[in-house]
């Protein structure tokens, strides 16, 4: 490990990043997901590796979401990938939005399968005939299921790692009750939960509200979510749904139960999901010239220990100051790794590891040997400052809570500076010519915003409703503009469409199929709106 | 929840099993993974729903293995579900054995795929082209990646929940060294996990061992597995694997390295993995007449407490020493649950909860009130104690241990009992008429275990050699038998072929696929043998 002997020391060039973020957005993400090892492009368009940079990240979310749903009473289950034809067309508005996308699988070995067979995009036609025979009494209710799995739906347009993939992880759950009011609840301590992992853990500020009538999940009684920006595009991007289904699915699929009084009941439901879209969303909003930028309570490395030695200084006793600096930080649990590598430069090991995003670095040099010192370095703004190794365990504490806020308050800052209220018609197109999110009054009727849609169809699309926040602002009095916001009801924030036809085209190897078909009803976006969660 | 008012009590009926294990295994199997609420047949043959009962079976088991590999520093990522023709069939061998069960989607929405694409069946080709890519100078190895997913083998005979079964789910590790030491060390590293998964955790013995050359996985240098039997059958069942592929997928794939003097060198590799079907062995092993047997230390549920109240006894004061009982036992981390539903008797729910196979029931009557005492019934034994509450906590935790003590022991009694050393050949088909596992003499060539397998084929099938165990006994002198075991170099079990053309045909709703297609190939049975894990 130690030893005076001069090493070859790799000078590897395209280290650093080629595009940059205000520059060239789109190519800025291709290139930092690659070069931060959290994603690897596969032969197959639209399907990418999550490599276990990544990974770490989804299962630090996951360990987190699944104690607090268990908390809830809601239990994990499996259900299978596949679905027949018939039950996936069972309900028309649900199938008839997915039915592009779907996946068929026509073929084993060599022999058709009598009837194709389709793979799962989400699970409410696979797991509600069942709900229909396990629930019969009130006393099976309520049923509250989740699980963790795949799905997959077969896109065209544009696929962008984490953001739009052919398959995708994510959590769906699936719950019934007896009556709308635990639904009602329900569904906002979901959002409750989405929003703690955008904000506490990704450092991302969200705005919890509720969808449009256009925008809702078909099907359902009504669709809350968590939206987030990027400042970069200027566009939305919707983090996280929670539905109420009401009791249309329930209808189809026949839940019902007999209730206390023997009387004939129709079982509430709700469905939500969030998926590995948000690690994107992460990315997106924090990452830098440099690369990634993770928020310490995400990364799986949260302080990386780069010994520095010189020629002729004690080597061997910076690399023992290392590894006691990493005893003491992961005694502490806090998870702490030394970067030993003798053919990298301690220069190149500072690039890479600011590549990869790890929140601080701590650099030990003969100097800092000699005054029983470390040096700390921060990610996200690089400030440095020199520790003493007494108090080493307690700033560094310090310091990963400070960048964890420090990143947040940084991304909530640039969001707010992007939201523009907007009271006049005149108002509204500029403020959507300068990209911002747009809080305006809003009447929510599903003919005017199409017709919003159809006035600020443009190059970069068309204005689309996000939500109407449930933190509402006084409402404005005057300047109605009732053409367009015929309500004064409630506010709602407006943006650009086509978040989807987003970001890369370049990176992305051309695979073996997809190419070909467009389409874009009206039901497809609200579909993709809903259901990439 | 308490009161003396008269409650309507409901007798359902078909709480119990119509089917016997001793009388009819097969059956009694389909019905209780049903009746035990673990598996929910699907409309599609050969996939099941995985209800919570066994879905948090295997969290346990998960939580368990996920942590031991990463103490391994082996790091989780995630591969697609879909793999191009092309890389499918890269390495030959290895897909001469699967081709017959892969599932090929070839279109999506309306439209015809270009190319079809393969569901993995497993990922050694999905994922080391992307070694290869990773893997450059021995400083990037070594490599060691798992991941938890789905994979599908379209089998078509005599689908069985949990053991056989279209889509299931398990963890892959794929590692790659710069040492065969390396690579043998971690084999049994991995293999050792997986004994502790079946002996600790689900109570079943296993054995350690080597695979013969015959029914190694193809393609690899050496196949290691726990093997499990069921005695109810008389069939051994390969319980997981762990193998070393050697360099023979390296050269296909060209994952090669610089070495420490510039030369370069192939690297050495393994992949190991386990499946659900290790709980569908463990109904196998315990489950009773009753129902469920499970093990305290994978089941949910570990202790469930029922109120007995009486007529005119203090029903409330019953209750709350339930409440009291559940409290006092999570508090130490016992996972307790009470059934306090008043429209079932006490006796509905002991069998309800006896189905279910939860392996201590606290009762609480009205004597046991006034004497501050619980009775304890365990399901292993049907054995009734009494516990002071003063001593509650520490009774139970005894039980506890002893119960899950003594399934192991049970089993292992059971197990031995069906071992038979034969050391001729009429002995040996003595024992295997009697549907004993055999130790023999063992040449492990080839041509010698077809030729076993030849002339031992009958209506239950053939003889199988299951492995060579580590454990290895004495070797006997005399009685040499060298047609069939050439060499006396090592100790092998063998016992009947065909575990995969076991069990049921029943309760098997017949889907809208998967009918017709017959075929068995000894490469096809090499593969089902490894790939099943």
């Amino acid at each position: 490990m130690a030893g005076g002997k001069k090493k070859e020391v790799k000078k590897e060039t395209g280290l650093g990043l080629s595009f940059k973020k205000e520059e060239n957005f789109g190519e800025w993400y291709s290139e930092v997901v690659v070069n931060g090892e959290m994603i690897e492009y596969y032969d197959i368009s639209g399907c990418y590796i999550l490599r276990p940079w990544a990974m770490s990240i989804w299962e630090i979310m996951q360990v987190f979401f699944d104690a607090e749903i268990k908390k809830m009473k809601i239990k994990n289950c499996y259900f299978p990938l596949f679905v027949s034809s018939s039950v996936l067309e069972k309900e028309k508005d649900h199938i008839e939005g997915f039915a592009p996308e779907v996946a068929w699988v026509t073929k084993s070995g060599k022999s058709d399968l009598e009837i194709p067979i389709a793979i799962r995009p989400t699970s409410e036609t696979v797991m509600y005939p069942y709900f229909s025979k396990w629930i019969r009494g009130h006393r099976d209710l309520p049923l509250k299921l989740n699980q963790w799995c795949n799905v997959v739906r077969w896109e065209f347009s544009n696929p962008t790692p984490f953001i739009r993939s052919r398959e995708f992880l994510w959590q769906e759950g699936h719950t019934a009750f007896a009556t709308k009011q635990e639904a009602d609840e329900e569904v906002l301590q979901i959002l409750e939960l989405y929003r703690r992992i955008y904000e506490e853990f990704l450092a991302i500020p969200v705005i919890k509200g509720k969808k449009s009538e256009m925008e809702k999940f078909a099907g359902g009684l009504y669709t809350t979510s968590v939206e987030a920006f990027i400042p970069n595009t200027g566009r939305g991007i919707q983090g996280a749904t929670s539905h109420c289904l009401g009791q249309n699915f329930a209808k189809m699929f026949e839940i019902n139960f007999e209730n206390e009084k023997g009387e004939r009941g129709m079982a509430w439901q709700n469905s939500w999901a969030y998926s590995t879209r948000t690690i994107g969303v992460m990315v997106m909003v924090h990452g830098d010239d440099k690369g990634l930028v993770l928020p310490p309570k995400v990364s799986s490395v949260q302080v990386i220990v780069v010994p520095v030695p010189f020629k002729d200084a004690n080597t061997q006793g910076i690399f023992d100051a290392c590894a006691a600096t990493v005893d003491t930080l992961c005694g502490a649990g806090i998870r702490a790794e030394a970067d030993y590598r003798e053919n990298y430069s301690p220069g190149w090991k500072y690039s890479h590891w600011e590549m990869k995003g790890v929140p601080l670095r701590i650099e030990i040099g003969p100097k800092d040997l000699a005054n029983n010192q470390v040096r700390a370095v921060r990610r996200d703004s690089a400030a440095k400052v020199d520790i003493s190794c007494d108090s080493l365990l307690e700033k560094v504490k310090d310091m990963l809570d400070d960048i964890q806020k420090s990143m947040f308050d940084a991304a909530k800052q640039k969001r707010d500076a992007c939201i523009q209220v907007a009271k006049t018609w005149d108002e509204f197109k500029e403020a959507l010519s300068q990209r911002k999110m747009i809080l305006a009054p809003w009447c929510d009727e599903e003919e005017v915003e199409k017709d919003v849609k159809d006035r600020t169809r443009g190059e970069m699309g068309a204005a689309k409703s996000l939500c109407s926040p449930f933190d509402q602002p006084e409402l404005p009095e005057g300047n109605r503009t009732p053409s367009y916001f015929m309500s004064w009801s409630l506010f709602s924030l407006l943006l650009l469409l086509v978040l989807h036809a987003l970001l890369l085209e370049s990176q992305q190897k051309s695979g073996p199929t997809g190419e070909g078909v467009t389409r874009l009803s009206a039901l497809a976006a609200i579909f993709l709106n809903f259901h990439i969660v």
